[in-house]
């Protein structure tokens, strides 16, 4: 390795950690708060980097927490996706999807957090807690006939917001029964992506593959 | 009538005008960007109402911005009630209040960008933009078999969250057919909650009742 080549990686892996620093300070501020009205020079401080250094990854504070919305994002959809791992039936991955999202919240209630708090605004836009990874699901199966939806992009849209809203149920009472809730969800979501009555029961009530 | 009754009515007429002017005040600053950060001093300021009389109707900038939204839904909600007055089937009437939720959007951004703006914590905080009437259309449909849910509560959990996601789908993204989008809406959430899908399709593609 040549002397510049080490620099460079040193100066890359300096500035993706200055990145990471704002992101997670980003997140922390969604997670305590939700209130973005912090200044710029503030969120630097509390990530404990240059001021100016903000403007070598982001070009305005929206463009940070919309980073922040998407790694907590990413986050949890590749934890639930590693649960979910294996599984064929695209019906059985949607409802696995829902079902574990929703247990996983008492875990991951940073997560949660930043989901309810961050508002519409920055989930919608473009990606959704699903986003690729129920698409990916909802074309796949109806491709092979599992589902019969009249518009695959308006039921990515009811997935997604019906689910925010389980997530913010249970964020706003949390004496509700989330497990049993999900699996409900999960149930009347297949039926309306086209499942039958009695298909739709089945697949959300089979066992939720184990974390590995 | 006498003096002090006069008096009286006269100082709970202005009590009420100073509310209304908070409210109003709190509307604009969500419609506008959906920043709370603003000073009690700030908002009182812009409903040219005194500062210290915040404090005889608020305890605090939370529960003004919770009745602000509470006003906008109320408009909205009491606005598509009056079109969908007369509809007996509630399988009908909730399809009505999702396609005419949608319609709307174009004609009262104000209460839309409220809505978006305001995120999910304010709306599902026990009201919704559905509620109360979504409620009761939901028991009624459930009592006469028309609906056959599995849970109650999350099935307006899954209409509250759709609809939410649907208006600020067409919020984001103005070029979508929000008609036709609130359309295939109605007919999957007619189906989450039972109807076949012929009785979804007939029932979500039914003329809509004319303004009054």
């Amino acid at each position: 390795m040549t002397m510049s080549a080490s620099c460079g990686n040193r100066f890359d892996r300096r500035r993706s950690e200055t990145r990471r620093a704002l992101v997670r300070a980003a997140r922390t501020i969604l997670a305590e708060s939700g209130d973005t009205s912090a200044s710029i020079r503030d969120i630097a401080e509390r990530a404990d980097v240059g001021f100016g250094s903000f403007y070598n990854h982001f070009t305005c504070k929206p463009e940070l927490f919309d980073a922040a919305v998407a790694d907590a994002l990413e986050e949890y959809a590749q934890v639930i996706d590693g649960r979910l791992h294996g599984l064929e039936d695209p019906a059985e991955r949607l409802a696995g999807a829902v079902r574990l999202s929703a247990r996983m919240a008492g875990a991951h209630p940073e997560i949660v957090s930043i989901l309810c708090h961050s508002g519409l605004g920055r989930i919608y836009a473009g990606r959704g807690l699903l986003a690729a990874r129920a698409r990916r699901d909802v074309e796949q199966g109806m491709a092979s006939g599992r589902f019969t939806v009249v518009d695959p992009v308006v039921a990515l849209v009811a997935l997604n917001g019906s689910l925010l809203a389980l997530l913010e149920l249970w964020f706003t009472q949390p004496e509700v029964d989330n497990g049993r809730a999900s699996d409900s969800m999960a149930e009347m979501l297949l039926h309306l992506l086209g499942l039958s009555t009695d298909e739709a029961r089945d697949v959300a009530r089979r066992p939720l593959p184990a974390a590995a």
